[in-house]
């Protein structure tokens, strides 16, 4: 019987034999899909300086004098609009009127250029509301704007400098990333118009037993097959139920048979019938199909019964089908799911493993349950929570606390089985109990993954 | 100017005048969909005593005595699967071989019942592992099967109460719940088989400015309308990108208005041009719309340009729909989105508002970005980190850790903007400071919105 970890390297090396193809997939479809390659800038950003304010750029340097008594006038000589081509303009005074000239510029918009060899570049941008827009009369020909500048403006105050934001050759994305919003935002900035995707994961669904199929004699409500459905929809997984087959070691033979013949599946998973009872034929089935079983039973909590197999395809050499045969009971089922086969999908995608949240492990106490925002006192630490099987890894329903003081607490509900589901329902985290630890101690600290 | 907890309450007021109609899903599609109402179990679980594991029902009492040298024997009467009707027989000894009677009995299989006067109720559930089966011979009727138990049971062991998970009347789904995968599995469990959800939210977002249309002079990548799309997809909202909006006041009337005339959205964004640059054309439109405009500019940073207002069917009694206009800049446009159309479709749907995680700021260190493992010092704790506008709620993007000692740090990027995507990409949550705050010094304890 192999340890968790074990298992963890006997689904590592299984997935590495089959890597699913990949697919190239518009920027606006690839949330939450699995990116095949790493994403660089190709470019630095901004490509050019740009305004950070809607206002007007000009020559830092000659605002030096400004103030209400003593303003300063420039002449708006033109204006830029974000997407426009920089204007390259004299930043001399105007021969004229003797002032200097400042562009109209929107957030986002190129700065102007000055005519090389001038000394007064465009520099800085003076904010729309810091300034008084005067219409020429007098000395100033008419029909030109002007603005009055009434306090220094710093070298490039308002001013984003090209290349200030991503690097050429900065990574945007690493290969294996779930794509997020804000991947889509960078790989948009940076001019990405498609990305290569891993190939969604297709898993099929079965669950077992006589008692859930129609015309049983007292019928049994099927749990976990919307359950494992809604898990696998959750995690962007394409999923297909497929049904309950009957306790009928012939039925169960030819549906597997037909599923592995039309190669849909990249998984297939059954719930149930995998355990010593009479009616768990689920191993036998596989030795009808010559399935290579990976492992049969494994050292956790719940979940000991559980199984994971490869079916070649039938009468064919096509590619074999990942096989996990869950445990029956709801909650043995859920953390097979979360903790096998979960793993075996993130290493078939290419993605890391995940880090688990560390928490303080707490006694399950009722009227903190609904309060989230409740006080770290260490009362109780070290009394002892519970004793875990020391050979096994023993994942735990809990429940997580954001806490007040940024200490994070799980406590332990103690009233869990397997087969309860009202527990697992208050829960909103497992907490993971490693091989070799046996007794666990109010305080101690345990790794913990969200559930909620 | 309203402040940010304003602009909440204005939002709140404004949700609650269009509540969106609900419809009925099956279980099986209900999966991130919005509870309209509370379910409640409408029977005890498990409805009969049931088995915990695959073995016999029998007596405990009567193995008091039994030792492997001096097995007690059973007589196998009969089998019971998961579903099958509870058997009720005679708990007494056979007369013919005086031995007690068992049942096969699998896991999640009612326990039999003893006929009503027998002193010998079916009790307990010994593991088949845990029994030698023997075959009649000698004195017992061959054919028959027998098994030999060598350790007394205690009463109820692997015996699943009736009643012992859930109790008649138990909350199973609150109003307003996201439903997840573990309320599917106890909705399943307690016999439901359609929910009735609130309706899914319909939203279409438009980008503006001409330098992001097809023909622009010097062409820009849309960043915000990929960005959104991705987001209101994540949060599972129904969402159209409507395409690029000219800075041509006519062509972003007629577009809204037909858009508003369809009455398809719950929801319109927009982003940009809601700030007082020249091409800032948004106000304008929604004036010539008649628009009743709630709140134009909020006192938050970024973001503070965006507006929120209500927009009639035009030429008609229809509903109004909600209008977002966004700020361009793409972080500040994020902010608003996070912090305020989010919170808008949560009230719409009768959500509850989130809370958040607590954690200890930091002073941003580049080689603790990687690295999610890291002690928790206090050196540096009481230096001034950041110095926030008082009078304004801010949002800054910042990097979040899961820390060894049970403890949260989350470390504030200092070198950030509203227009700078590569410290955004480098962030997993918001911090939020509230307005009042202004100093904020390593150490503080901050809220926190994960945003991985």
């Amino acid at each position: 019987m192999p340890s968790y970890n074990e298992a963890l390297d006997l689904l590592t090396t299984e997935a590495q034999l089959a890597p699913p193809t990949t697919e190239t997939v518009p920027l606006c479809d690839a949330l939450n899909r699995i990116s095949k390659c790493e994403y660089r800038s190709p470019f630095s950003t901004p490509k050019h300086d740009t305004s950070a304010m809607d206002g007007y750029a000009l020559n830092a340097a000659a605002t030096r004098t400004a103030s209400p008594s003593t303003p300063i006038v420039f002449h708006v000589a033109g204006t830029m609009a974000a997407g426009d081509a920089a204007m390259v303009i004299s930043g001399e005074p105007d021969s004229d009127a003797s002032v200097y000239p400042c562009v109209e510029i929107m957030t986002g918009a190129c700065f102007p250029e000055a005519i090389e060899g001038d000394q007064r570049p465009f520099d800085a941008c003076v904010k729309l509301e810091d300034v008084d827009v005067l219409v020429g009369r007098g000395e100033r020909p008419s029909g030109n704007r002007y603005i009055q500048v009434v306090k220094p403006l710093d070298a490039n105050q308002n001013r984003r400098l090209a290349g200030g934001d991503f690097s050429e050759g900065d990574i945007v994305v690493e290969a294996g990333t779930r794509i997020q919003p804000r991947h889509i935002m960078a790989l948009a900035a940076v001019g990405v118009k498609e990305v290569e995707v891993v190939r969604r994961i297709k898993v099929g669904v079965f669950s077992t037993g006589n008692e859930l199929s129609a015309d049983a004699r007292s019928r049994v409500q099927d749990i976990n097959g919307p359950y494992v459905t809604a898990c696998l929809r959750d995690w962007c997984i394409d999923v297909d139920f497929l049904g309950v087959l009957d306790d009928v070691a012939e039925t169960m033979v030819s549906e597997l048979e037909s599923r592995l013949r039309g190669n849909k599946y990249d998984i297939i998973i059954s719930t149930g019938g995998v355990s010593t009872g009479r009616f768990d034929l689920i191993p036998a089935a596989l030795e009808d199909l010559f399935a290579r079983v990976v492992f049969h039973k494994i050292a956790i909590r719940p979940g000991h019964p559980g199984l994971f197999a490869k079916l070649p395809m039938p009468d064919a050499n096509g590619p074999e089908t990942a096989f996990f045969g869950m445990p029956g009971n709801p909650v043995a089922s859920a953390a097979f799911l979360r903790f096998l086969v979960l793993p075996y999908v993130q290493r078939l995608q290419g993605q890391s493993p995940e880090s688990a949240f560390k928490a303080t492990i707490r006694r399950y106490h009722n009227d903190l349950e609904t309060n989230g925002a409740i006080k770290h006192d260490t009362n109780g630490f070290g009394s002892l929570l519970s004793t875990c099987p020391v050979d096994k890894d023993v994942f735990r329903p809990g429940v997580f606390h954001r806490h007040e003081a940024s200490k994070l607490d799980v406590m332990l509900i103690n009233d869990h089985g397997p087969g309860k589901i009202k527990p697992f329902l208050g829960s909103n985290c497992w907490i993971h109990i490693p091989q070799g630890k046996s007794d666990l101690y109010e305080g101690d600290i345990v790794d913990v993954f969200l559930n909620e």
